[in-house]
């Protein structure tokens, strides 16, 4: 049976600035596996950089939406997460190949990674849609910033208590007294926000967590609301404080911005083996018996 | 103006099985009200019973769905929660009244009751849909138990922790040692769960909360999956448990009992003055600042 | 070099009524390993009464105090729990041996048993002086119960919320609405109160732990006090109620019940290899890295 | 009666830094009262900057420790955490006055200041002494600061989950990714620490507690030892972070460095009314219904 996916990109975890050695004979593996099958493909310009890749082609990471209809993530769940924002715009679904301990989204391990892709391209697969966050930053009527976001936005301290007021959809949730606040999509909600305190989401939960971090009002807890909602937070009191996108990017704040987050326009789409559970995921990252 | 509602029942809570004396006057007050305005109006019997109502007719609960057009319900978030699960197949919305300080459902009071109500009647109202739980206990094949929730299905332990199988859609979510388990919709999120480290989910929410009594396993954390979900508890080990609806009906379970959890097909409307903020309840009730 | 101890009793998780057969082959090869050692054995009756004893003398859990000078626990915490009840008011260590699992009061395995207790035997120990609580049950004037627990004192709902008015040193705590509260040693903080958001506290600290169950009050945190403390509990409205002293005694409490509880006047010593750390058992029972 | 205070110096929150103009009148007002009562009164330097106090001395706050036996602190808890660092190696206690709404350490407010204060120097108080932590930042061998805290010492990121290496007394406790640790005294854990998931310690345990502030480990809880142990913190991974001192010093920290936190030699005294209830300023502070 023929491959669904035509042109490839490999991408390692090269690509989000990581300097690790230990991936090479996977990348190796892998482009040499798909060229048997006489798919085209390419390795990402930073991850081409990093060995001999000399037999494949290039491509940059801004350019992939251009050729590729499939991306194949050879990283961790750090690596998925600046590939998902940077390709949600072209529909290109991705495969996440982790090395060492398997991640919450790269569900692979170099040891099955074969067999499942082999799998996932002659059809057999689970097609697993995940939100991404869209969040600017007004400072006045101006727009400063503007980013996706596949686990998290958070807006927080980097000294002393910080004081944010919150609306929902315009109408006015709290003000609160706090390290910060967590924005979180259901993704997220595996990453900083439970260790703030948050709830799992379940991903298909069309949903958006707020989960205050380390609120001095100790009745402030987390609230899960309709993805539809756009969620205001505006900087009412402040020594110090940032922004922190999927806790890769980090944009200073000043008093009196304000912060809008919503649900992004499109969604990334990650492929999984047919049988992928995301509960038996759960189980085994979080040590459930 | 005319009301939108032509035949509605008076609910106290004395329909709950309380005997409160401190009503009457709100309950005669109101019905006068509604019967200057040509309403055709029914007192329940229970609470017809409680005081000199001989002016008014009187109603058994489980006929008000033939008869009225809207409930009005003077009592406390209790007696909502009873006059919902009884009410919801019959398509009639509810105003609810708090004697005393206002509830998270019952969010009128005695002193703007009247006004409030009038708005309503003409059509400035906000429509509030809820959904509820539809629980099953099965013993063995048979079905030996069956009810509606509008806050909470619980399943806990009598004595020491109990244990229990989860399943979701007829997958395994684990297998967990603790007090018991919460599962609820939005609407009772600010209640029991929310006691039990449970997060807040707003009504328009379409989802189901699971929240852990005191987990034994301390990564077993509260997850909300969606309103579509079916939730299969079965009781793998215990001394002694029961099943609790509402926090109102209390079953004794047996080992290996299996209680099927989904939300009920239909859903309650709750009517609500046309500026009511769901988050201003929020900040009120938990004293938010 | 001689043992430090001439007469020792042998206690296997039969004691505490339960039906094992796992630990026959360790409680003999102890008993022979001690007979060995010219040590005057004894084997707990229950546990004599369990197999093949009939070359050691049987001796019934409440004479211990008379003749033995340590006792040896062969089972689970559960087990020790029980014989540190029986026993603390005789002044005789305790040596835990654990099936299975190590546990965090019977430290030793199987595997390693006969070695540690060697060492022990010739005065290379950790002499670990853990406090217990005395309970008693006050209905009227009249004490209706007393009990000793090594890890906690519970009062508890047996349905629907209870509200218990809490006094230290006849100075008013708190009214609060929950399921319950527990007191306990610093022993028993790794035990349930740790499920229900306690914290750790360490066994060398004299403090008494106040740990709310699910409390409707979400500021309602734990509190610890000095063990020189004397807590009350007045059950001030109740369906169902009781009080159970290390999950392991169940006594129903009635309305207006008053509970005093406060550190038991003598301590029970377990005896554990020099080497012992308190933080690698957290650590390792507690899955830290 | 005479008062048992014969020189009393007077601090108002300027003392910190604080540049309040709504004090003046009740700085005065105390100012006049002492004087009528022949006591001898020192107005602290930045106070005594601050207003129209020519008729009083002024004296820098180094240097209460010559001259006063009393320090008379108008502020919040704020400006008596700073006071109390300033005079715990002098002996002197401190009486709290606040204004606005009353704090967790000065609990008297400017409605009952003078009463209040006619009783405690006639003798009539609760003296209530306090533990503080000395905290010290060794790079490589060397002490680069050294600090007192009455609240708390946090270790803790400036973006991104750092990694901490405790040890306790010499003994590898765990190693932790998170957010940062709070150490804290008996009296800081109503404060930031509360906010952060600890428990309440009462004042008179003689316990250190150490609460994890968003731990990625689920099971990595707080934990409270004796206020005898030596507490080291490695900074082992972070791209950022910084020492914090009851929340008022901040000192930035780099990769290896050191913290070794134990409790200080002295100890302050609060001195409170006769009738001071540590649990009714609980109830009020924590609105414990």
């Amino acid at each position: 049976m023929e491959s669904l996916f035509k042109t490839i990109v490999i991408i390692g975890k090269y690509a989000s600035g990581s300097d690790s050695t230990g991936i090479q004979s996977q990348l190796l593996e892998l482009a040499q596996h798909l060229t048997q099958k006489k798919i085209n493909i390419f390795i990402e310009s930073k991850t081409h950089h990093s060995g001999k890749f000399e037999a494949f082609k290039s491509i940059d990471l801004e350019d992939v939406g251009k050729e590729a209809d499939l991306a194949i993530v050879v990283g961790g769940d750090g690596t998925m997460l600046g590939v998902a924002r940077a390709l949600v715009n072209f529909d290109i679904p991705l495969i996440g190949i982790n090395q060492g301990r398997f991640g919450f989204l790269a569900d692979l391990n170099t040891s099955n990674m074969l067999e499942s892709i082999d799998e996932i391209f002659v059809g057999s697969s689970y097609k697993d849609k995940r939100m991404l966050l869209n969040s600017k930053i007004f400072r006045g009527s101006k727009c400063i910033h503007e980013s996706l976001a596949l686990n998290d936005v958070v807006v927080r301290s980097g000294s002393r208590l910080i004081e944010l007021k919150v609306s929902i959809n315009g109408r006015f949730l709290h003000k609160q007294r706090s390290d910060g606040l967590v924005i979180t999509t259901p993704t997220g909600t595996t990453a900083y926000a439970l260790s703030a305190g948050g709830p799992i989401l379940h991903p298909e939960l069309e949903a958006i967590s707020i989960v205050p971090i380390s609120p001095h009002t100790l009745s402030n807890r987390p609230i899960a609301v309709s993805s539809k909602s756009v969620i205001e937070i505006d900087v009412v009191d402040m020594d110090e404080s940032y922004l922190s996108v999927d806790g890769q990017l980090k944009v200073p704040l000043e008093l009196h911005d304000r912060v809008e987050i919503k649900s992004a326009e499109k969604m990334i789409t990650l492929l999984h083996p047919k049988d992928y559970c995301y509960f038996e995921m759960l189980r085994k990252k979080l040590n459930w018996g």
